[in-house]
């Protein structure tokens, strides 16, 4: 596995450093991997929590106003030291609450800190969060249920209980009560590779391991992969029947990725979470995905379910800044037991003013035969020098424009340019289909604006050079139409001006692409004139003849 | 890839959802996948963007007060259609910013949807953001320079901008002028897979792509995989020349995960980051990192460099909340020039207050030796049941309690525990190490709390059940040392006591373990004793002797 590190041996040490630089307020402790922030209110509370580093952003990227006061951080995957914990407690130098992680490594040396912090005539209490609800803690007593994402939960209600100026005993039953409360669950896609070593067990194709721990512990069973939302459901069942939520139960959520998920799969997840949790008809009060407790290069997600009331809801609402929480509300956008908020947008409305049967239409028609008929060259054209696709783009634009006639404003040139860019748009789509779009428009405004139409064709090439980014001589369709402009504008003839277009065509044939596919080709491209250039010429012609 | 999916088609309709699901005040444009803010102050600009999906956060995930009111999703990798960036700024109803990031596509058709909304009479702008400095511009007229995660910097001030209610044109300009000045340059460990298809490349095993665009396209080279802090280097010193960065210069640096990168690395490279801009004598006046701009599940990373002046500045720091955006204030510790601030704690100090040469110095040697001459022993029957570290962690405590002698104080047998405690702690570390200090520093306490040392026993059998969660029973050395306190607070006689801690460490050959290693083995340990309680033994027995 690759890793952007320099020393497997300096991993902890300096994502610790790093994360220690973007924390506002905050220091390193003298001969320690602890983080604690300096600036603080005096007689508040500390908040503090740690274990084995690998689970970033928890726990020093929670540092902040409002959340932890303190982390201390292990090597990779295992407990820090007494001695360590012991500094973090000195260090902020208040009543302090620990939260832990129920592993045994951490609880023994949190635990022993605690006593001796109290032994200094410090009021020190601790707090071990067991919210995994894949073991049944009967069947599995060696290991007792694991510490899982929703101590981030329980951090933040003791992180916010402190910032409010609450006692370290209510602080301390605050957050006792949220960590009976919480129930997770996971799943992981790929193991983690802890730097310098292997991964910490391995997984098939199409294999996927749930209920595991953080660092990888066994789960509950290994299974082939199934569609997220059928996963997705069996984590939020056995979370809601270990943690009995139900009708009428008020939660807040975390859908956790556990390290390389991307963002978009965790979405995927948070989808289906309130979808099933409104079914259930549950009240989902808050809700956030993300990268909350990572279990380094792990890919896979849990999901943390806290039921809340009003007072335990308003510490997960109060404001915290850090660099891990997200600054959204965690709000839905409405009842999870409802679909996804909508809102309805007027599409255009095409009416015929008049009953077109006028010159207009004869020369819309014309155009679009012209090009319809054109097809088989433009692509021959095409293929030559592009991706051979401008041949059927453009009829199938001309069609277009022909079924939409009806529906077609013929009666005033600048409706009928914009209609028609329109219908080009829609039936066109990809590249070619925004800039012819925008060269109709451009010739209906300029049409509009000056009520003549000598500098139309100009104004539809400016268009397309505005949009599209192309000069003159990047054998392109604006080496057509450019000649065609200039023609147009001195002799105010359309067919001088088609006889123009022709030749500026014909003379793409010695020109090297500059833009777009043919760009590619270089030099290759030479002897076949450009086909949109070519189009340009066959569009022209047949509206000087019209 | 195995991917938290259900259908490769609907992976961007489904994560959309989720966003809409979990964004405040936020809908749905009908037929569209567009997310938009329905919640906002009338009359304030509409800040957009969007292109194509697979970039998550980025920019459904940024809709919030003070960031964006829309996002126009386009499937994965792929621009989104005119009608829909139309949609989009029909739903917000305001005059509208797009800001959109330099791919022909995204150029194309939200350039064409601007111009439709001006023409329905609506206030319509658009800024193109072209951060990536890997690129020479002059070298790769095709492409340009592309759009990367320095745009998520642009919407960020554009969307203060517009929420501090400033007009059209001077959020347009903000913008702009923010555009112009951000640089941004990536590379890759990892490609992209786009679910349902494959990767958009490949890398071998410690191969790296430097300088590649956010959907993988080629970059500036390919090399092996370097450490992290000479690659950071490169990509600073290639944004810093580009944009004219240097000594004197404020900058708010993003630090961006392209998908499957873990927090750790990203704190790794922000360290570097930030050391290499101190060291030019660049301010960093804000740096986050986090996945601000993905690549579906492409592991690697960006950095994206904004000057900022005060009013900039001022715009980045204003007030934001959305699911992407972090809720920490970005500023550093201290200056980037100088190293993370520390703090010193007091360690233990342990002064010898008398000569130490009583009862208790002949006490604490005593215990020590025969540890020490116990070490062949226990080892035999750790190896048998648990990991046959026992005895030569227990010797190292005692030749650790030995040494520190001259320091500890043996006049007062409370302090006396105590500095044992603390000796025993430091030396053997694990669990073993907080364990044995727990049960010192219990004993301690409860003999100066009750000044008589009948219950001494039981204190620190009690502090090793409280802390570790064992209980009498769970074969554990507590099987030795409870019978022992009984018959130490009965008896009052350490001799009895050591010997009925003998004949509870003889009892545990026929338990069966239900904590720590050796529950593993089941009833394969029986017939052997349990190390730990065989210590105990040992110890008062010793104890008993002095």
């Amino acid at each position: 596995m690759k890793k952007l590190i320099n020393d497997p041996a300096r991993v902890v040490a300096e994502s610790l450093t790093g994360v220690a630089r973007a924390t506002e307020g905050a220091a390193l402790v003298d001969g320690h991997q602890v983080l604690v922030r300096t600036a603080r209110d005096e007689g508040r509370v500390a908040v503090l929590s740690g274990g084995g580093s690998g689970h970033e952003p928890a726990f020093s990227g929670y540092l902040g106003p409002g959340h932890l006061d303190g982390a201390v951080c292990g090597e990779v995957f295992a407990s820090p030291g007494v001695d360590a914990v012991l500094a973090g407690i000195r260090a902020v130098d208040a009543p302090t609450l620990l939260v832990v992680m129920n592993y045994t490594g951490d609880r023994l040396n949190f635990g022993l800190a605690a006593q001796l912090a109290r032994a200094e005539g410090r009021e020190c209490a601790m707090v071990t969060v067991a919210d995994d609800v894949a073991l049944d803690a009967d069947d599995h007593v060696t290991a007792g249920r694991r510490g899982l994402v929703g101590t981030v939960l329980v951090t933040k209600v003791a992180g916010a209980a402190a910032a409010a100026g609450w006692s370290l005993d209510k602080v301390t039953v605050a957050a006792e009560d949220a960590a009976r409360a919480v129930g997770t669950m996971g799943l992981a896609l790929s193991p983690a590779t802890v730097p310098g070593g292997e991964a910490g067990f391995s997984l098939g194709e199409q294999e996927i391991e749930i209920g595991l721990g953080i660092h990888g512990e066994p789960g509950v069973r290994r299974e082939s992969l199934r569609p997220a939302d059928e996963l997705v459901d069996e984590l939020v069942e056995t979370v809601c029947a270990d943690r009995g939520i139900g009708d009428g139960d008020r939660v807040v959520v975390l859908v956790n990725g556990t390290g390389a998920t991307p963002p978009m799969e965790l979405s995927i997840v948070l989808r289906r979470v309130v979808e099933n949790l409104g079914g259930r008809g549950v009240r989902v009060e808050r809700c956030w995905s993300g990268t909350f407790l990572s279990s380094i290069d792990m890919a896979g997600v849990s999901v943390a379910l806290l039921p809340v009331d009003d007072e335990r809801l308003e510490l997960i609402d109060a404001p915290a800044r850090s660099a891990g929480w997200p600054s959204g509300s965690g709000r839905l956008s409405g009842p999870a037991s409802e679909p996804v908020p909508t809102i309805a947008v007027a599409e255009d409305s095409q009416v015929r003013s008049g009953d077109g049967t006028g010159r207009l239409r004869a020369a819309v028609e014309a155009v679009c035969r012209a090009v319809q008929d054109a097809e088989e060259h433009l692509t021959e054209l095409d293929a030559a020098t592009g991706d051979g696709d401008l041949g059927t783009s453009l009829t199938r634009g001309a069609t277009g424009v022909l079924e939409d006639l009806d529906t077609t404003d013929l009666d005033d040139p600048v409706a009928t340019l914009r209609a028609v860019a329109a219908s080009v748009r829609r039936a066109i789509g990809g590249t070619s289909g925004p800039l012819l779009a925008t060269a109709l428009l451009h010739a209906a405004e300029h049409l509009d604006a000056a009520g003549s139409s000598d500098e139309t064709l100009r104004a539809a090439a400016d268009g397309i050079a505005d949009l599209g980014g192309a000069r003159r001589g990047d054998r392109t369709l604006l080496d057509a139409l450019y000649p065609a402009a200039d023609e147009l504008a001195s002799s105010g003839s359309m067919s001088s001006a088609a006889s123009a277009a022709a030749d500026g065509a014909e003379a793409t044939a010695s020109m090297t692409a500059r833009r777009g596919r043919s760009s590619y080709l270089g030099e290759r491209a030479h002897g076949h004139p450009d086909a949109g250039a070519e189009a340009v010429a066959v569009v022209l012609r047949a509206l000087a003849g019209a």
